[in-house]
């Protein structure tokens, strides 16, 4: 997320305990994490295999655990804990645990468009946007920095910008991300009752234009969902996994974090997909492999018992 | 559903934009769906495979989109996109949108019984009833058109009446039909925390005296589930499916749209099934089929990778 | 459950219509499901190869349908129909549907620390203590006897110590055991939205500190989860089951109950798990098994289609 107000470097340096390598009044314009890093952004790193790529990546400032040249254009934040500091500054200029009032349930700092419906019990956080013409039905949740279009029903007792299920491992305890992302709702988009879509921890979620979900699914944080898709009810799908346009998943199925399913997939109901999996195809099981493979094993299993009592006579 | 005060079809085919073949005097009593028609319905075709189903259904009246003669006894109403009409006509006479007050957590339009409890932050639609001893807990959502008996027990955050999951699809995009049926909930049922439970599209949700769901249940559009069921957490249903009286699905079972699970069907959890299944047995598995044929497959996977292996040496 | 205030045998004998064994002037300290009995507690038995393990529980107090001799140190209660019996006394002594207040939505005999935050449409029933730091999103509804550690975070629409899902079967028709447990939350929990997470019958269910739930997670009755344990979204887990420390669940695993998760052990997305299994190993797969074992057996089928074909020339 871009800061509402850009920071000196030499300020944050101070903020978290940290030596700057490079350029100390250089301006920071954004906190964000490696996958969505852009120039004047600062992000972390704290594992040596992922050096290279966060010294490479577009972000302008790296908080790291070692101290190495800054390559050129870039200045480097030196900390014992980079996550730590890094966290603990996402909590400082994102401070989610205000996202709603303690006593109004529409925040005041919200836009909704006043041919929208809002229906009783429902609760709003800051900076939402509802635009014409939506119906946002009751005791739905919409947490801080959700935007939604025109046209776009959501059904009862969905909650939408819901914090990231994303944490860092020390001596054996989870440690929260802090999730400082959106979530955006395209027109025309109807979600059923009791879905859970979470917010990105740095970036947006996204559900395309026309998109349609049925009851009770989960979209993790940082999912992008294309135009016009089907998701039957109690599906679920992991953080940061890409949806391309006109996917079809039946009941049931739960999609992995960080894959890409391709435009127009069809994915038969219970389907467990572990990996990326091209468009245009019927999937099936779990692991979801193409239809067609499996059924040719389902064909062979069912053949199997038979064939092995004949072995042994 | 029937309609409110019956219309005469001439008024309907102005309504419209149709052109009556047959009688235009005659008096339309109630729009359905083609799986629910009576005697008196209108309804709708526009595919030619179904025409013969819908001149020869239970309806009087059928929208059409091609000039054939009237059966005896029946007229038609020729359009050029009788599902858009259809669904013209459903949102015309049964206003969904008006299914909750903007300012009232529940409806004045309700009959709810002085013997039942409706505890705090619970939303009442229109045309509600709630019977004798029955109990709703905490921030369940009752929509409009739903009926609930003696001695029910729903507990918090379950949503029942929802819209159905039901879309026509034209030039890529998914089109809404409007769901105008209603859920009717028998006596002595329990449904547990976060369940979802659709209305019919123009029939009638249904679940029988005595069932009872776990939390987290899905129960699609127009299900009709039989008496004394057991439905353990996260089971899904979709839509039109019935079930007959005495089944039980553990965990997580997965039932597809329009199948019928015969009378005392054990379902084992995680089933996933994707055609109707004969009662009184058990099964396992997805695609569900009978346990005792899944076990011999089972047992006969177990020992392939061993058989392979010594074929090969 | 302890009682409030202890009841003499005699008195109970009397309120449930049963002919005292043994000592009327003893004194009924709590009332307890065979599973968790104490010294001073009162449980049932109503099924003849049940009879040994409750007269030789930690029970001093047993209702029975058969006239046997009391053992010593204990006294029995002669009943016609003891599960009846039970469920009644229960249902008297610790009242669950007088759980909310039906006027106020947050209950005065609540403990809530001043430095906790509780956001609008939340819920809270009697009995209820909620720990310093802990932040309670809109729309959570806690139900009675549900304790709440310290930096504890519940998202919206989670539902809290909702009733057991627990029935005894008598002609045909399911009668609802009374839950009279409760919830504890240990500090440093997180829960996602929309999780649903019952009370024990009358034990506790425990979430214990540090442990993680993402969105639509569902915890039955008197589940007992350790230590910094992971469960993604989703995930079920049946009544009375224990996770050790450490467990990983990943998206829709489904656990079946009265089973037992070893220390550490890490389940595939989709896994149903259908026994104990030991800790430390990965699991896969619907009956979960080793993820090498269930391995071997995919590699296996995957060429068992051309091997057949083969056979067969």
């Amino acid at each position: 997320m871009k800061l509402k107000n850009p920071i000196k470097l030499a300020s944050i340096a101070q903020q978290i305990g940290a030596e700057v390598i490079g350029d100390e009044n250089a301006t920071v314009t954004g906190i964000n994490e490696i996958h969505k890093v852009e120039a004047g952004d600062l992000t972390f790193v704290n594992v040596e295999k992922y050096y290279k790529k966060a010294l490479n990546s577009a972000a302008t400032f790296v908080i790291i655990n070692k101290k190495v040249e800054a390559p050129a254009g870039k200045s480097l934040l030196l900390h014992h804990d980079p996550f730590d500091a890094y966290n603990r500054l996402v909590a400082a200029y994102y401070p989610v645990h205000n996202a709603f009032s303690k006593t109004e349930t529409i925040s005041a700092e919200t836009n909704i468009h006043p041919e929208a419906t809002i229906y009783p019990h429902v609760v709003i956080g800051n900076h939402v946007s509802v635009g014409k013409g939506s119906i946002i039905f009751p005791n739905v949740v919409l947490y801080d920095n959700v935007h939604i279009g025109q046209n776009v029903i959501i059904h009862s007792g969905s909650i939408i910008g819901g914090q990231a299920f994303y944490y860092g491992k020390k001596n054996g305890e989870y440690i929260k991300w802090h999730s400082c992302g959106s979530v955006q709702i395209e027109d025309e988009v109807e979600i059923g009752s009791g879905c859970t879509i979470d917010k990105g921890v740095s970036g947006d979620t996204v559900i395309g234009r026309g998109t349609k979900l049925d009851n009770q699914v989960h979209v993790g944080h940082g999912v992008v969902i294309g135009k016009n898709c089907l998701f039957a009810a109690q599906c679920g799908i992991g953080g940061k996994t890409i949806i391309e346009d006109e996917v079809v998943c039946w009941g049931q199925v739960g999609i992995t974090k960080d894959v890409r399913i391709g435009k127009g997939a069809v994915l038969s109901a219970q389907c467990g997909v572990s990996k990326s999996l091209p468009g245009g195809k019927a999937y099936y099981g779990s692991p979801a492999r193409e239809l067609k493979v499996v059924q040719k094993e389902m064909a062979a299993l069912r053949n199997l018992p038979d064939f092995l009592k004949n072995k042994h006579m």
